[in-house]
């Protein structure tokens, strides 16, 4: 007998006890201890399993103590294991402490054989059930534990079947049941086995394989996607056996205390008379609603709805309850909290808050970010047939119907005027941009999770599925193929951005969910959280929207994008391609009337918020025609002709910004120090505006961001320029402001003297995207198609970094310009505005540094109010 | 009266009073210390100067001590200053504890007035003096203290010539003299000054210059230049003028004690007799050699013989000493350590060293490590005269001489058969570096010092003129114009990379110097220093010249330019067009080959050193065709033919590894994780190479460096490759060896975990190139011409970056890289292979950082030598 305690009967567990026994297992001793009715049983802890991988022979030193354990049972229930009287059956499960499909899942039966089963067959009255128990025994047990192929059970069972001239198993009779036990053993035999007639041997074997399946390949996968840690073990549940099928006094269930579906406050199950809980998942007989439960067997169901609510209420959640009636005995198997929709999840969190029954964290905590997202897109109906063609990467959630467009300006126009489209490209650029934006959705064969097709597409709230490789696009053709499907234009295509699939034709949407409940809920989330969520936004529609899904502040609003309209784009041309200062002048003070107009809508909308506007970020030549399509324009041209000249100065500035490395090159400040009158354009457009709504009496709380700072010099010269500017331009309004300058953090170096940077920053903006960028020394355009989804794969890391912050590397970073720049200031706002704001991981780790908000798209905004509240709780970490 | 002491005697300071006294004030008060004849004076201290620029009228303030001050001259010298009877005169010096020539110098004569100058004729019987002495005093003092245009007094001088009939100043009569002063009073009061007649006045006027001109444009650019704290301040020296104009019994000199040239030891110096100090300099008699003083006052020689060996013997350095002998008597005005060539540093130390006056860490203390560049390159004879066509940037040391030609193809053939070329190019790409290698030197009229060509000549120790901007080149025409001078293919051209001169014709070039003294110093260099000094080097030709140098190991051996030669490029290019693993392998096999004879060349040529071998970095692309060029081939051909094919193959290639930002993309070791097949060749080269070798008896040492290692999981990955393939070649072999696995630090990732990365990693060495491009989100190629070089201009960082670490950013990664490395694998080897290896201030930071070793080009290994030595010892830092 071993020194440690390895064996639990339910009498000895709890709840509590869930890392120890096992989810399944502490449930079962819990409902024990409340006086439910349990079949009895006991728990073989989580730690035998450890040292089951620890010990040689392990199960023989614990094997007194299974012993006596099998005792305690059959005093309790007055059955006796592997006897030929009155024979003790047991089901034997795994449990670890949080549930794991990949493991090994239940044998059920076990302790029959040649003998027992007659007992059976006599002690019930009733040999078919006894002898088709014996053969699903054998079945399952040669499956699960001796690994016998099932294939050859199923033909088997098949020829049984005609051989009865029946259908259904079910009907199939004793004496053709028998024979087919003789020939299921034959096939464990001719599989190289003896199939075990010892109940001991078969328990003994049926432990070893549960403890076996903690390490099955399966079983590592979904711990480390799931990081579910290695050392958790799983447990064994031995319980009696009791039966629903022995007759119409007997039946068999499964039961949700709420809606899984909706949330709805009423029970939600079903339920087979005369059935084994195997009868009811594969689908032959149709079960009954559990409210008919209360015709059939008034007294079970009224039975049952108490220990529905008992257990709700002990559990203070939605219970997920398997039970079974053995001749009019009802008994329940499991229990645990029910899965469920994000919809019902909400519901079930403020109903049970509004009943009292948990508090605010506690509901706040019931619903996961990931959920959340679900609410705030169309959605396929679950539980419509897809047709899947081809699935690609989930870049951007949500569902899209749409007739297939492979031009962008098609796809803009069309959709401009209402029609559904979906953009299809091999990939995008920011050409496309007006086609996305006009599309319901966007299929790209090329890119990952965070191409440009990704990215905007999340920015913009539209399902994208991208870098689906086996999609071929003949863009000339204006069809795509896959395989020898072929696709052409204006044929109906759905996208489920949330899982990636492609589905040819017209599919069901379901509109997105975002109810009282769900506003409420994260409300309360918003008082739990520490941090504050902004948003990034560059148009007042863009920032009504943020304000709507609940955003406290503009944390990013990008200026470039409002170049690129098509009155402004030809300025900025002009702007980039002058030779002297004078001549950019002309053009910026052009720039600056339309700037001031988008920075007064956007202050409007954000009326009493801050908003931090980024000064001009990409290098200019992204603003200049391609080379190759100007050399084509001029090919027309007379040489001599006033339109070829500003061509060809427009091809020599265009030779002459081209960069190797565009992502390291002449951008951000850079352009600020070389260029100061573009910046001072900027930040005189965005004073008057403000200064002309300060006098409406409208509160605006302007903050400059400078991009890109990388040394102290830098930083002192573009606030000394932001400064004087605003100074002039306060006094010309005669109005008083406050606002502050600050600079993004995005390069590693702007991390290591984040000290001094502070001494001329009043605010830090963690800009990750780059810093990701540069602290891997990835450019993500590049990377994701050539390597990074590979190493993704291949578990370089766990998550894609530009998915989910790197804290080793990036966060690092991060923690350093926090140290650093407190130091010099304390209290220094601070904050992050790359993708990662809208990452509940990323917000934890923003949580953790003390940052004072994250900013994210629109679309996500709520989901970083909720992960800003779990993180404050602990709930993420 | 203050009571801080700002005014010291000579009697009351010594040497080592230099921040208080200035350079030139505490080396006359040591001398008067020691009894040599100084004439009596004083020194108002650099305290006075902060005092000045922080209090009004600071100088009333202290006036009382002054007129005390020069009431002791007045005891010592019998004179009274102001006095029409034996008037007392001074010269007024400024005098920074650092020579700094943005500084007043010197005010002779003041003192003199209409009263004065009488007198001073009377004493010294010579009328024609004073009145000369008085001219050039007012001319002196109006510029330097009042301000007065220079050119004025010039143009009247001129007058005065003509009048008088002579040529030169000193024949000028007393009479003609007198008007002039009048004269030259006039020009004073026309520039709206009165001359201040009153000595005292006179003295304060003079006193206040000196102190103002501690804070003129020019000395705070030259301090900042130069970084001499802006808290020095600059001393006041007043000294009793003595004469050597007064008959021939008096002169003036200037004496080396040593050769300031070649580094003799004997006497070297010139003086004039009856003459003024200025006159030496002034050129227009012919000084005559100091030996020659022997014969015309043989006792003045002795007594100034016998001084110069007590102060160099006092000072224990070759000394620069002013000295004036006043009707007999030997008077020394000043010393100082005297400037020197390289070539007299370098001997100066060592004789000192052998004579015993000074230690070996003194004598390797006494030589600049930018001086011994000097002494690694041919060189310009400094004495001839230079026809300067234009200046560039001086990006590659030394100078060169050949005829210009426009093609690297062609430099490359010429230059291969001896001819002597200089290569003009608008700027170089990898495609020249033939041209490049057979050339004499290389002009650039694109890019800055650390262009393509500019990195490339400094590698391979060829002199480079870069970002000439105004050399406009004519490809076509094959010439190149500067301003209205156009110079043809094949005409001569001269370089001085030291400087960035460009020189049309032929100039002489002085062979570099490496002498026996030179290799001893660098001995005992090596002694003193901490660091060792590797090279990187690819070829075994690199590695003999970096052990000639003294170099103690390979840093850094890149293997993607071993694939660049001509019969390997083809190969490579197969491999790098393969689409299956298969095809790669085939192509891989073939430069196995070619690769082990590359390492058994290296192998050899460092037996008994260890030899750092980086596993392939660049991104594939880089070894394909450009795309156009390509395109263009296809024309031609048959489109059906197999060339054709395999062309279209290649563009397809090529078009699926371009990248947008290559700098950041699939290379560095991820083309290891992707493309095992690859490393795991040139590992088999290197093992084999080194196997066989070892069998021979040639102890080999390789070390295997993973490029642009960013997680643990790639060290890992990676390490366990080597070791894999390792171990089977050592058992195919037979032999035992002994090698690390390491990996670069080059990423601010690797930095940032390098505790992970030792678990697997055994050696460090920083790439600080790109780490510099990452921390700062540079790219090198793009920044040069796009803004760096205007941030420089600006001050954005005291020096370029890429050619001189940056502490705080890339130096406080590599800190913390070095501790978290050392945490995890305590006295694991680090260095740096960057090319700030070969720079003084880097090496100086290795040195604080405890590193092992630094890497540079060979020819920069006697730098870093003696770099490592000085930073050891705290001399630079």
């Amino acid at each position: 007998m071993s020194s440690t305690k390895y064996i639990y009967d339910f009498s000895e567990g709890s709840a509590d006890m869930r890392l120890l026994l096992g989810g399944k297992g502490a449930n079962l001793a819990q409902m024990w201890k409340i006086g439910l009715p349990v079949p009895p049983g006991f728990i073989i802890t989580t730690e035998a399993c450890h040292q089951y991988w620890k010990e040689n022979d392990f199960i023989a030193g614990i094997w007194s103590d299974v012993e006596a354990a099998i005792g305690r049972v059959e005093k309790l229930t007055g059955k006796n294991f592997g006897s030929s009287e009155n024979p003790l059956l047991v089901s034997v499960r795994s449990g670890a402490p949080v549930s794991m499909p990949g493991m090994m899942d239940t044998i059920l039966n076990l302790g029959l054989n040649d003998d027992t089963v007659k007992a059976l067959a006599k002690s019930s009255g009733n040999e078919r059930f006894a002898y088709d128990s014996y053969r699903r025994f054998i079945q399952m047990f040669s499956d699960v534990v001796l690994g016998v192929d099932l294939d050859k059970f199923e033909k088997r069972l098949e020829q049984a079947r005609d051989a009865a001239g029946v259908k259904e198993d079910y009907k199939i009779p004793a004496e053709e049941l028998k024979k087919l036990v003789e020939d299921y053993k034959q096939i464990v035999a001719d599989a190289g086995h003896t199939f075990p007639t010892d109940p001991w041997k078969q328990l003994r074997l049926a432990i070893d394989a549960v403890f076996r399946s903690w390490n099955t390949p399966r079983a590592i996968t979904y711990r480390k996607i799931n990081n579910i840690p290695e050392d958790y073990g799983t447990a064994v549940n031995v319980v009696t056996m009791v039966f629903g099928n022995l007759g119409d006094d007997c039946g068999t269930g499964v039961c949700f205390t709420r809606s899984p579906s909706t949330g709805e406050n009423k029970l939600f199950g079903e339920y087979l008379i005369n059935a084994q809980g195997e009868d009811v998942v594969a689908g032959i007989r149709t079960p009954m609603p559990i409210a008919s439960l209360g015709e059939t067997m008034p007294e079970v169901y009224k039975q049952f709805c108490d220990i529905a609510k008992l257990l709700e209420n002990h559990y203070r959640d939605a219970q997920d309850i398997e039970f079974t009636v053995e001749k009019g005995k009802l008994y329940i198997l499991q229990t645990r909290n029910g899965k469920r929709t994000a919809a019902a999840a909400v519901r079930i969190a403020m109903d049970m808050l509004h009943e009292g029954l948990i508090d605010a964290e506690t509901a706040v905590s019931r619903v996961a970010p990931e959920q959340v997202e679900q609410l705030l897109h169309p959605q396929l109906d679950p539980k419509a047939k897809r047709n899947v063609l081809v699935k690609g990467l989930p870049a951007s959630p949500g569902a899209a119907v749409g007739k297939v467009v492979f031009d962008a300006d098609e796809a803009a126009e069309r959709g401009g005027k209402g029609e559904k489209i979906i953009l299809v490209r091999p990939e995008t650029t920011p050409d496309d941009i007006h086609g996305l934006f006009a599309a319901q959705g966007v299929l790209t064969s090329h890119g990952g999770m965070t191409s440009h097709a990704a990215v905007v597409a999340r920015g913009l709230g539209k399902p994208c599925v991208s870098g689906a490789e086996t999609v071929k696009i003949d863009l000339a053709a204006e069809t795509f193929t896959v395989g020898d499907v072929t696709v052409k234009k204006d044929e109906y295509l759905t996208l489920d951005g949330s899982n990636g699939d492609v589905i040819v034709g017209k599919m069901e949407l379901i509109d997105p969910q975002f109810d009282d409940n769900f506003r409420e809920l994260l409300d309360d989330a918003d008082k739990i959280a520490k941090l504050q969520v902004w948003a990034n936004a560059d148009t007042p529609e863009d920032a009504r929207r943020a304000r709507a899904f609940g955003a406290k502040g503009i944390g990013l609003c990008r200026t470039e994008h409002m170049f690129m309209d098509a009155d402004r784009l030809p300025v900025m041309q002009e702007m980039v391609v002058a030779s002297t200062k004078e001549e950019r002048i002309v053009q910026l003070d052009k720039l600056q009337v339309m700037q001031e107009s988008d920075f007064y809508g956007i202050f409007e909308a954000m009326e009493g918020l801050p908003v931090t506007i980024r000064l001009l970020d990409p290098p200019l030549h992204e603003f200049l025609p391609k080379i190759p399509e100007l050399t084509k324009a001029l090919e027309t041209l007379d040489p001599n002709s006033a339109e070829a000249q500003k061509i060809q100065a427009t091809i020599a500035r265009a030779r002459e910004l081209h960069e190797q490395n565009p992502m390291l090159g002449f951008r951000g400040c850079r352009l600020g120090m070389i260029y100061p009158e573009i910046y001072e354009m900027q930040v005189r457009a965005i004073f008057d505006a403000a200064c002309k709504l300060t006098k409406k009496g409208v509160k605006v709380i302007p903050d400059i961001m400078i991009p890109l700072v990388g040394t102290k010099f830098e930083m002192k010269a573009m606030r000394d320029l932001v400064d004087e500017v605003a100074k002039q331009k306060l006094a010309e309004h005669g109005v008083e402001l406050e606002y502050m300058v600050g600079t993004m953090i995005e390069l590693p170096r702007a991390a290591m003297v984040a000290d001094q940077l502070a001494e001329y920053a009043q605010f830090f903006s963690c800009g990750t995207n780059d810093l990701t960028q540069t602290t891997f020394g990835y450019s993500r355009d590049d990377a994701e198609g050539k390597f990074l989804g590979q190493y993704v794969e291949m578990g370089v890391f766990e998550q894609n970094p530009f998915a989910q912050l790197d804290r080793d590397g990036v966060g690092g970073l991060m923690t350093i310009a926090a140290e650093k720049g407190r130091k010099t200031r304390p209290g220094i706002q601070i904050g992050i505005c790359g993708e990662h704001g809208g990452n509940p991981s990323s917000i934890a780790f923003c949580n953790s540094l003390n940052f004072n908000y994250v900013s994210c798209s629109p679309f996500r905004v709520p989901v970083a109010r909720l992960s800003a509240a779990l993180a404050a709780m602990g709930v993420i970490k």
